[in-house]
Formats: structure tokens, C-alpha cells, sequence
């Protein structure tokens, strides 16, 4: 067992009930034993479904399954489990999960095309999917609003925490509510793949509207995080819309009426990100990295993203120490277009370099106290242009090779 | 002091002499106390030179001058520090370089372009050149043909042992040696940049046959390295061809003539790179990594990289454990085509995944000793098409960490 991070949130927050969503945990066996490793959701009919995906070009069978799905757009039930990730099962993983559909379509009377699965765990063992249908009776009599804490549980991996947000919006004046729940940074040891993140709404939105804005959403939260670089094979970030508030049907995602919805969605989206950093393997320290004077935002996002995954940046964030020459370094190696003698580095909201040189009398007091917190600003302008972007990473410690180098010998 | 690599050769090669290529190092005390830190090189009038360097776009001013000292193509010095790497410096690492060349060049008597630069240590530092040109005069009075391991020995910064490399060839039935000596893998703690390498030969070519074939033994070489993923501000290698062996000039890099020239050379840039690996930080493993299948050579280097650069399948390696899904992950995160469902793996010859699942009955037994010795070879197939490469690297260990992160708490 992994102690907890000491970047866990406090407390797992209150999440209210939202109409039209039942959860359910059950321990089932899959690889775990003494914990529930099977998360059950049924929504009501007519939910509306938009999804997001890994983009490795090896993805697993569940994440084929849910695209497929969310491009329909509908949804009347999700079915998770932990400790297997049924990736690179080959033709052995594409049945399970078809032989899994099939079940709970029959159970809740819906179309296979209704129900989404997502897998988190082993990668390259095939998954005893009897385990799953077996047990999807008994999950489902234990169905209730009030399971969130619950659900985040039963979807861990080598996860530290159960990782939780909640928001209410106002669409056209009526009030709205957003529950997200997710798991695990990259890939979590051993062999263990996959973020995952199922955020539900009883706001009355179609599918083309949750689409655009989750996919926007997406780009500043959790498409911009980054713990090692390392893709999972399964990443999979499903938005649900009930659509039991009873608000007014909004068709454009840029309408608006949706401003404050939008705010809150990608507030939820941004919160459960974080933590997914904050849980990140080994992480002792927070780090957000912004940078402007990029070419375009885009460009922005891959020198600040070459930053974040360098492990030479990260090691001495561990170390706590103020080493701007390799944030130079890491945004050379970028190639994105960056003037290198109008580079200006901060940290902490310290200026330590500008215009390609340490500034004058550089005093790294205040940088090293800054260094010692929990919490790092790194902030770069590369002097180009008007490009801006942030990512958030953490630190790579000893910890971190404790983790995914199961030392055998 | 870093303990000497696991991974080093038994001893330094013995070097012969290089007709028209004299050597002398240097204690000028810029960093270092009780040590060489400075190369001197004095080639023979009618030397041909070429270079390949960083791709980093915030590369030091020394390469910035070796870049347009070697487009001419002539070379008569060559100095090289070691402890500061004038990089990051601004105008004054211009002005710094200016001087050194300017100096260099009075001394012996030269144009300035005919005098390349390179400094290798902390980045961000001015580089006090004063100590430098101070010496030159000394370290010209101690030029030798036979300081072969002295020199390699002067270009070091946290490198754990000097790295040279020999070979004779034969042009036209004419016997040329050539010489090469190299310095440290990545980003070197603390704040230490830069992969230098310096390769002689005493064989007649012009610049461009020398370039083209640079160029080309880089690719399969020094450019199919990686420690970290990190690319230095600094990287520079170059090749002096002085001219004395006699042999006939040929003008053209693909005459048949230079066959075994090339492919000599080649050993001695490949020799110097693995050298360079078994170096790398914290490295206990020297890691080989093939791709075939890929839809061209250069998406299978993409491949190739990407499970070499993968944090998860480097501390995979270091803990001993034949982690094949971490290999699949990294593929899948390449960006370049691979069919998921025809993907095969071998590690230490060893089958351990085809057509994108387990073999039947895979036995782990002879998988992991393998994994428990110094050279790993792991070989993918991404069922696509016919391109092919191989990249080396080590793995990921906790003093990669130790190097790099210097806990100051």
C-alpha cells in the first residue's frame, strides 16, 4: 500500500444527489480483495452522452466500445471495474466487453449501444468479464443517489484518494447541478493504466452541446496535466446529462445562456484534474507552469508541456531547487519558436531571468523559500508572440521509482 | 564524486598518434580545483572540419560559432572548457567567445573562423574567458600527439569515466586512422548541459564528404541516443580530417572507395555514443531498443524513442521486470501507425506478446533472467510496414534522482 499523498485534499466533498443518477459499488474479485472494484450507474432515460478519449494509437477495447457509443450519443447505464484495464487482450477483449454490453443491455431493458464500460488496472491479461456480469444484479439492488464518495472508491487503483467535485450553475435561471468523480494519474504501477473521469449533470443539454464543451473543457483541465508523459491506453472522460432540472433545451454550446454552466463544468473538470495530479506517483509538490509570448496558444502548450515532462525540471523541483537553466533548456528542446535572448523566467512571481540572462543581482532567497512549498509557479515568457497556455504536473521523486520499478531482486 | 558507471568499458583504448592533430589540457581553474578543465587542439594547416549540433533553439553562442566556423569548413584550433557552459549568458556569452576565438587565433596564427569553440557545465553563469586565454600560451607549449586519454579526461564534467574511441580504415588502399573522444550523456547536475564529441581522422576529404557522411553516422548514432529525453543547449560534435595519410581525394560520400572509411566511422560515433549511455545518469542497464514494421524509418525511430524516453518503461527496466505493457503504452503514445492487433514483442529474444496479446503459455522464467542482466534488448514489431531502427538508452533509476535532484533539505 501507497501512503497517502501529501497533496491529498482535506476531505472528499459533499456531493449532493443529481436527478436522474443511481450508483452503485460492489466488490466483485476481479484482482483485488477486501474492496469494491466495480462501479455501477444507471441514468434515466433519455440522458444525454458526449465522451473523450485516450489518443493512443494502441487503445484499449472499452475505449473503441465508448466511442462508438458516445458518437450515438445516448446512454442508460455505466459499468466499471478496477484491476484490469482489458488493454492489448486482443480478440479476447473485444468479446468481453461486447459479452458485458450485451448483459446489462438485457438487465436494464436498453440498448447495447445505451451502455458504457470503461476498465482501469492490468494491461495484456485477459478479464474474467464473468466476474462483472455476474455480480451486476446485486450491484444494481444497491442502487442509490447518495453513493459518490462510494464510486470513487470502487474505480481506484494505486490511487492515494477518492477524488470528487461538485458545482451548481444557473442555465436561463434555473439551478443546475455538476458531480464529477475520477482515478489515477498516467500509468500506476505495476502494469496499471488509465485515467479515468465520469461527470454527470441533470442539466437538459444534447449531445452535440456536451460534446463541444467537454471537448473545450478538456483542453484546459485534463488534456493539460501531465504526471510522467506517459499515455494510458484507456483514458476515458464521459460527460452524462439527465436532463431532470428541467431547464430550457439549449442547442448552441456558445449560447449565452450556457456561460455560467460552462464556467462550472470546466471548474469541475479543472478541480478533478488537479487531483489527479496531486495523486500523481510520488508527487511531493504541485507545479503549475504558464507560458506567454508563445507563437499561438497551441505552441504555448508544447513548450509549457516540454517543460512539465522534463525529468530534469522535475527532479529538481523535488530537490527544491531554483534551476531556471533547465527551464531554458526544456524550452529549447520544445521546437517551438522562442526567442532565446528574450527569455524571461519567474519563479514564485520572482523574476530570475530576463532577456536571455539571470537579472542583476539575482538574489535566490525568496526562490528558494518558494521551492519549499507545496506549491510551484513556474512562469516563462519566450518572447514571440501573444500565445499563452498553463499546465500542471508534479515533481518526480524517489518515490516515484519505489512505484513503477517493483524492485525484485 | 559519482561512483564510475556499472557500465564502463574495462579501460580507456589506447589511441595512436593522428598525423597533423596535436593535444594538450589544461588546468585554468573555472570551476574545478585540482583538475584539467581545458582542451587545447592544434590541427594542421588544410584541415577539413564538419559539425553537428543541438537542435535546441536556445543553443549557447559556442555553438552559434562552431555553426558558422564549420559551414566554411576549415579548422586549425579547437578549444573546449569544461565547468561553465556559456550558455544562457546573453551578449556577454557572445562577447566571451569573440575574445577566446580572437585570442586563439592570434596565438596561432589564424583566421578566427578557423578556431571552434565548445564549453560544456553550468548554464546561466558568464563564462570568465579571461582564464582561458590566459592559458593558451601554457597549454600550446604542452600540445602533444599522444594526449589522447588526457583530453578526453579534460572535457568531463560529471562524467564518471573519459570516452574514447579508435579505428583504422582503408581509402583506396591507403591506410587512415581516426580518432574520437566524447564527454556526458543529457543534462549533467547540477546545471551541467552538453554531449561534446571530437572525432580526427588523418585522412584527405573534403568538408561536404565529411558532412554528409557526419551527418549520416550521427543519425544511427549519437542521434539514436537518449538518457532522459532532455536535449542539451550545448551538443556539439565535430570531425577534423587533416589530410596527412596520403591517400587520393575522393569528392563524392557515396564513392565506393569510402566504404570502409564510412563504416569505420560509423563504429567510432556508435562506440562513442553507447559510451555515452552506460554513462547517463544513474545508469545500471544499457537498454537496446528495435522497432520493425513501422511505415517508414523514421516513424520507426519516432516508436523507438518513445518506449526509450518512457519514464515507466525505464523504471520498469531498472526494477528487472519484463513490464511488455509498458512497452505496448509507449508505442501507443508514438503517435506514428502501429496495428494494436498485430503487435509483437520480444524481450532477450523472447516472444512475449504476438498479434496484439500473451503468447499461449508464456513462460516468464527465461524473460527475467534476462531482465537481471546489464544489456536489455527488446525488440517490437508494429505490423504495418517494412521501417526499421534502433535506438539505445539506460534506465531509470533512484540516483538518476540523486544526480539530479540535489536535496538541499
Amino acid at each position: 500500500m501507497t501512503a497517502l499523498s501529501p497533496l491529498a485534499p482535506a476531505a472528499f466533498p459533499t456531493m449532493p444527489p443529481l436527478a436522474g443518477v443511481r450508483l452503485a459499488s460492489h466488490a466483485c474479485g476481479i484482482r483485488y480483495q477486501g474492496r469494491t472494484d466495480l462501479l455501477l450507474v444507471e441514468v434515466d432515460a433519455g440522458t444525454s452522452v458526449a465522451g473523450v478519449y485516450t489518443k493512443s494509437l494502441t487503445c484499449s477495447a472499452p475505449v473503441d466500445w465508448c466511442k462508438t457509443a458516445s458518437a450515438k450519443g445516448k446512454g442508460r447505464v455505466l459499468v466499471v471495474n478496477s484491476g484490469n484495464a482489458n488493454a492489448f487482450t486482443g480478440a479476447l477483449g473485444v468479446a468481453s466487453v461486447e459479452r458485458t454490453a450485451a448483459k446489462t443491455a438485457e438487465l436494464f431493458d436498453c440498448k447495447k449501444t445505451e451502455v458504457y464500460i470503461a476498465s482501469t488496472g492490468t494491461i495484456g491479461v485477459p478479464l474474467p468479464d464473468e466476474k462483472i456480469t455476474a455480480a451486476l444484479a446485486d450491484a444494481r439492488a444497491k442502487l442509490s443517489a447518495d453513493s459518490w464518495a462510494d464510486a470513487a472508491a470502487a474505480i481506484m487503483t494505486t490511487d492515494t484518494f477518492p477524488k470528487g467535485s461538485t458545482r451548481t450553475a444557473t442555465i436561463d435561471g434555473v439551478t443546475v447541478t455538476i458531480n464529477g468523480i475520477a482515478k489515477g494519474a498516467g500509468m500506476i504501477a505495476p502494469d496499471m493504466a488509465t485515467m479515468l473521469s465520469f461527470v454527470f449533470t441533470d442539466a437538459d443539454l444534447p449531445h452535440d452541446v456536451l460534446q463541444e464543451l467537454l471537448k473545450k473543457g478538456t483542453d484546459r483541465s485534463f488534456n493539460a496535466i501531465t504526471v510522467d508523459s506517459d499515455t494510458s491506453t484507456s483514458d476515458t472522460l464521459l460527460l452524462f446529462a439527465t436532463g431532470k432540472a428541467g431547464n430550457a433545451r439549449v442547442t448552441d454550446a456558445k449560447d449565452k445562456r450556457l456561460a455560467d454552466f460552462r464556467k462550472k463544468l470546466f471548474e469541475v473538470l479543472l478541480d478533478l484534474a488537479h487531483q489527479v495530479v496531486k495523486d500523481g506517483e510520488g508527487a511531493s509538490k504541485f507545479v503549475e507552469i504558464t507560458v506567454t509570448g508563445a507563437a499561438g496558444n497551441k505552441a504555448a502548450k508544447t513548450i509549457a508541456l516540454a517543460i512539465a515532462n522534463s525529468p530534469l525540471v522535475k527532479t529538481a523541483i523535488a530537490g527544491e531547487d531554483a534551476n531556471w537553466g533547465r527551464v531554458v533548456m526544456a524550452v529549447g528542446k520544445a521546437g517551438e519558436k522562442a526567442d532565446r535572448d528574450r527569455l524571461c523566467i519567474k519563479i514564485g512571481g520572482v523574476e530570475v531571468a530576463r532577456n536571455g540572462q539571470v537579472v542583476e543581482g539575482y538574489d535566490e532567497t525568496p526562490v528558494t523559500a518558494h521551492m519549499k512549498g507545496q506549491n510551484i509557479v513556474i512562469e516563462t515568457d519566450v518572447g514571440i508572440g501573444k500565445g499563452k497556455a498553463t499546465v500542471w504536473t508534479c515533481d518526480l521523486t524517489h518515490a516515484y521509482i519505489d512505484i513503477n520499478g517493483s524492485y525484485r531482486t
